[in-house]
């Protein structure tokens, strides 16, 4: 075995976009596990949008990434060596391993993964925390009806593709939004949304109307910006909008120039009735095996498919992170790792 | 019998302020019911913000105001002739009678008022839309705990003041956001709020941070604008906002110069996990029962109190209408028209 472990630390803390230079590779010893503890040994790391606020020092709904410590992130694990009595060694778990090669774990939050039931990779996506993510928002904030129209962004994302594949089976009319014709035509040719809007259109607006002609009774944001002004004139009366990410956002290093557009939307709110709610998954903890279940089920019946984006090397998990900010991706974004 | 009826009707639209301008008194025959109508002779008026949205063109819940017509507005008003079998010549119910002496209506919307029971005017104010206003909205959207904190802006009016005391009566602790010295003293004295900030102070974010030391945990909004800015930060993670009235922008020509807040805004939605949602108080119709039957018991046995700010005549109506937009009125605001 391998007796060095690669990591990826936060070098230092981008201001607005991150570049290669705010992260290091660097080598250390393998972590020895203690007594009760297990070796893991990462196969593939999950890359997501939410790990731009660790960089940062900025409160948020968790501490961030300290500097020099390595990056956090969600991962499919093997255990190499355990005195852990659920988890033997050979093992493939999710875990929070972080960007490196080697991770130890007390057990807590590891969940066993079965080849036999799924390719080992959806539990970082469409059986992991952004399928949940997707599941969870919709149905507890969003709450589709049948007919209603339900608007996503990021659509070709892991969270934003499984949004729109669930309200339609609930019975919803599903607009995605996302970057491209290429994954727009994903959209409507493999995933079966009813409409796909290309958000780099001339005319967001006026595309994204068109794409609704009965409005929006639903909007899963997961990009706000310019989106999110092209969605606010289509929302119905009494919509639901599940605030789960805000990528465009992200990398902003001051608050974008006027006029201040939250008194209209505030004015949107009242008048309308809108309900906004900000959640992150984990807030939905207890509904982890309703999830699984109902997602695992649609899957095993081929009713919601995934895409990913696989990307050899620990080594390129800075490239690939700082291009997933600007929506390089197609479909989940995985750095195999071992 | 007055053979004419004085009303009150919208002149022009306003763009900003409403002046006495925007408003013509004129006389028009008392008009005549129909078969099954009944004819009301406006008691009192009931002069509320919402108004101010009726004046304008721009798309809300419900249409405008035509030019040329009778201000809308809720009333107690007295049943001077009657071809309704539930209301009998002499009985006083509240109604939507608007700025005027006279109206008529097939029985739609009306509630009988026993006097014996309480003040007529509370039909107007605490037993009537204010009142249901800050029950629904607080119950329904803000849900306060026991011990959580509870802040409410335009605090002295007739919506804050009850939402401050169903706060504690549910345990919660009430900070009351209101303009000046006299009307915090209300607050405190006559109406038990635990603590009362004047958004005239000099630095109102630390003056409310000061009066709610374990954060905010429900914000009824009545407001907007600087006083939603300093309660922002203070918001605890899950905190529920019903969104009720906007009045600080009511009379905005356009939006505020920037930065543009509204990024931010959706940040600490997502950040913090707020929940945001805008009502109207009929949205809660089917609660008026239970609303009528936990207020009215509450105010016989003293647990609430009330103020009133009650302005002479319905020529005197515009200006005490201009004056509420700023804040002018301390408790209910009513005209008696006859």
């Amino acid at each position: 075995m391998a007796t060095m472990n690669r990591r990826i630390v936060l070098a230092s803390r981008p201001h607005g976009e991150p570049t290669p230079a705010h992260f290091r590779l660097e080598e250390a010893r393998v972590p020895s596990p203690r007594p009760g503890e297990v070796l893991l040994r990462t196969r593939w790391l999950s890359l997501d949008p939410y790990m731009r606020g660790r960089m940062s020092a900025a409160k948020s709904y968790v501490a961030p990434v300290g500097i020099g410590e390595p990056m956090t992130g969600g991962t499919v694990s093997e255990v190499v060596r355990s005195d852990h009595p659920d988890f033997a060694a050979g093992t493939l778990v999710s875990a929070f391993g972080g960007w490196q090669d080697f991770s130890v774990s007390d057990g807590t939050g590891l969940r066993k993964v079965d080849p036999a039931l799924a390719p080992p990779t959806t539990a970082l996506g469409i059986l992991g925390m952004p399928g949940m993510t997707a599941y969870t928002g919709l149905l507890n904030i969003g709450r589709p009806r049948p007919g209603e129209t339900v608007a996503v962004a990021a659509a070709a994302g892991p969270v934003g593709s499984l949004v729109g594949q669930i309200a339609r089976l609930k019975g919803a009319r599903a607009v995605g939004i996302a970057g491209g014709p290429e994954k727009c035509a994903h959209l409507i040719d493999d995933l079966g949304f009813d409409a796909a809007v290309d958000h780099r259109s001339d005319d967001l607006p006026a595309a994204l109307a068109a794409a609704c002609p009965d409005g929006i009774d639903v909007y899963f944001e997961n990009v706000g910006g310019a989106v999110f002004e092209a969605v606010l004139p289509l929302l119905n009366d009494f919509s639901r909008i599940p605030v789960c990410g805000l990528v465009s956002g992200y990398n902003a290093t001051e608050p974008p120039p006027g006029p201040d557009r939250a008194p209209a939307l505030m004015r949107a709110i009242l008048t309308k009735r809108l309900q906004l709610q900000g959640f992150i998954v984990w807030d939905f903890a207890s509904q982890i095996d309703e999830f699984e279940a109902a997602v695992g089920g649609w899957l095993r019946e081929a009713r919601v498919r995934y895409r990913e984006d696989i990307v050899e090397g620990l080594e390129n998990a800075p490239e690939a992170f700082i291009g997933l900010l600007k929506g390089q991706n197609f479909g989940k974004l995985i750095v195999r790792v071992a």
